[in-house]
């Protein structure tokens, strides 16, 4: 009988179309498919706890398949990582039981947005973050944030609506955390206190599920509370519109980590 | 008459030959030279404070060229940073006396080596980094750096001996430095306090003048020290053996920084 195998996968989505198969396109999903290929000579199709875009990161995708393979479930991680390019890294791997589905099971996700606040740019951190020349009112944009906590219909941060299911989702966190100093690829000085070169911005969301785009649609709107360009009661009014064209811009892709999944 | 101008550099080496201009291979020192070419029409040769290797990074290489060029001082960083891949980044331009010479007037540099101990691979961290399965010890390291600091002949630490120079110099500073958490890139939680999941180790030095690959000599003998395998008596006499062939391997290129230069 086939076994169900569960990764946990790291990667760097720079180079790729997204996670999901394109057509002529090199994608996260196919890549790995084919380390699994290379490997065992089956053809799996994975499933995802999330269709990350391109450019998208991920600390901890969660993925499935089923194999024959008899390989014991925790050599899969070394074993596929030699047939994987560095950008992706498989985390973990485990055998889990037949029902275990990567995409529906999924409970609660934590994604992760990085604003740099700069008005250079760092070549070390152009791919992983959002850069905003001006300072940014970090207490405004959590006052905004804290009205994305709880169940709301969140269909003013959906692109591409109408979809075919609801646009309710419960947020259980929505944190903004102004970082500094200890980030050994910036060019501040090493430390550990936040202070005067604190110019990241990080980004945390817990929810049981997000619409498309919804993280940097959010994220788009909140740097407007942050520029001080909208009030909170401008910000309140866009997300209680119901209507994407009132809320602020998408923020780039290259600032977006799916940091976990919760089963 | 020509007008001495001086950039700050950062650059992410990981996809050049280094800095200097090799035939056939995309140099960070071409690439620069082109721009400036494709800014102003004149061909010049770039003057550095170091010839980084291939895969070594810079957050503050310092450069200089004459030019003929009426563009203000401060001009310079904005137009050649559109004229530049995203992977360099030009931090700052300034007009010098004609008597400055990035080279040769070079007081200090710091570099700074980032070790990343962990079993797994992080894809965000793999180009940045020297990944280290078991843990090292950290005061163990510092001891042995600490015979680093002062004027000694570091022979032992330079590959392609003999050179035409003397292989003397003087270190001010060689610190190493255990350092969590508060890192975007990394799946470790967001947070500024060193803990549990300090799992980098960052090794700063600061000097009058390096010998070629040097620092990566050093990282590599501290590393023996660091995983107990040398005690401080064998890297104090790997030191003082005068012979790169005592000493330990040379730490990979990319977790070499150049930090900063100082005139």
């Amino acid at each position: 009988m086939a076994r169900n195998i569960r990764l946990t996968l790291a990667y760097d989505g720079t180079r790729y179309a997204g996670w999901q198969v394109q057509r002529d396109r090199v994608s996260v999903q196919s890549t790995v498919e084919a380390s699994i290929e290379a490997l065992t000579g089956e053809r799996v199709s994975l499933l995802s706890a999330g269709r990350t875009d391109a450019g998208v990161h991920a600390l901890g995708q969660v993925v499935n398949f089923f194999t024959e393979s008899t390989i014991p479930p925790d050599k899969w991680q070394p074993a596929l990582q030699t047939r994987l390019p560095h950008d992706i890294v498989v985390r973990d791997s485990q055998e889990v039981p037949a029902d275990f589905h990567a995409t529906y099971g999924a409970k609660l996700k934590r994604y992760r947005y990085v604003i740099h606040e700069s008005r250079i740019e760092n070549p070390f951190i152009r791919p992983f973050a959002w850069r905003q020349n001006g300072p940014l009112d970090v207490d405004a944009m959590q006052n905004a944030a804290d009205l994305l906590v709880g169940t709301h219909d969140f269909r003013s941060f959906e692109s591409h609506w109408p979809n075919t299911d609801t646009s309710v989702r419960t947020m259980f966190e929505a944190r903004l955390t102004r970082a500094s100093g200890w980030n050994v690829w910036g060019a501040a000085p090493v430390s550990a206190d936040p202070g005067a070169d604190a110019d990241y911005i990080v980004f945390e969301i817990v929810g049981d599920g997000f619409l498309y785009n919804m993280v940097r649609s959010i994220v788009g709107t909140l740097v407007c509370v942050g520029r001080r360009a909208w009030t909170l009661a401008q910000f309140q009014h866009a997300f209680q519109a119901l209507d994407r064209n009132v809320a602020g811009e998408t923020a780039p892709a290259q600032g977006l980590f799916l940091v976990s999944v919760t089963y």
